[in-house]
């Protein structure tokens, strides 16, 4: 897929069919991932790949918004490190850009994702580092499930003219 | 340009040539940029484009890692709207996905361009809301100088499979 038409008709996706989905293609969108930009190069990011259902089951029991990760075939936790910060306070950043460079991969690769939000709620936070057995240092960011999708979202125009300003606001 | 190619080998730039870039391209990359996903769809964002020398020029007093702003012919600044929030402490996120889109698209269109954090140092914010004589409530997020590239970054491998857990920690 062209890059500018990935960028202009990505969309959140939320039912996906039971058909499932590689590994080695969960890594092929992580790579990706790792690629986005970060403060000084600092890349203070991890990538949970959860596949086991009894695990991607119980995520909506603490997360409001978290529905479709109980038929999900697979999500990607994207995971911050601030430890690994060089730049204090731009991790966030960082993180949100290797995010989004994973749902415009998975968009590209024909397969259906959206952005499930983390942090910074505490109840979404406590709960998945929980689950996910991971070390108190690092903060759970954003919860991508990903499949082939079962509802289709056609692209939708969001240029908004009246939001670009020259030289002065 | 392809998506996955774009998404692996976009590199930071931060030297440009003197061939000017048009209006009509930057704003098309502002479009890439307003198709980023945000949280409820609530769009928090701003974008100002500076072709001005003497607005450019003054960038590098106050930021220490903005001295290619003088020589760029011009760039973006991406600015957030903190009252469009449905979904309190989001807006960052937002932002970065959005800032992470624009610089893929210029990627894609074969500029060069580099990722210039702003938020969230006050040192950065305070004089940028002033030059740019913008509300109060709206906050420099990132800079974006945008050129025809007079450096080469060659594509690099940032792949780290030790960062992929599967299932727990």
């Amino acid at each position: 897929m062209d890059a500018l038409e990935a960028l202009n008709t990505r969309r959140s996706i939320r039912a996906f069919t039971s058909r499932p989905v590689s590994l080695d293609l969960v890594r092929e969108l992580i790579r990706a991932a790792m690629h986005a930009p970060s403060a000084g190069n600092e890349q203070p990011w991890h990538f949970i790949i959860i596949t086991d259902p009894a695990i991607l089951g119980k995520i909506p029991d603490f997360h409001p918004y978290a529905g479709m990760m109980a038929e999900a075939p697979v999500a990607v936790l994207v995971c911050g490190d601030p430890r690994q910060e060089k730049h204090p306070g731009m991790w966030v950043q960082d993180l949100a850009a290797a995010t989004q460079n994973l749902l415009l991969a998975a968009h590209a690769k024909g397969l259906g994702a959206v952005w499930v939000g983390v942090h910074p709620r505490e109840d979404r936070i406590l709960p998945l580092r929980k689950l996910i057995e991971m070390p108190e240092a690092i903060i759970p960011f954003a919860l991508i499930p990903l499949g082939h999708p079962a509802e289709k979202a056609e692209a939708e125009d969001r240029y908004r003219p009246e939001l670009i300003h020259l030289n002065t606001w």
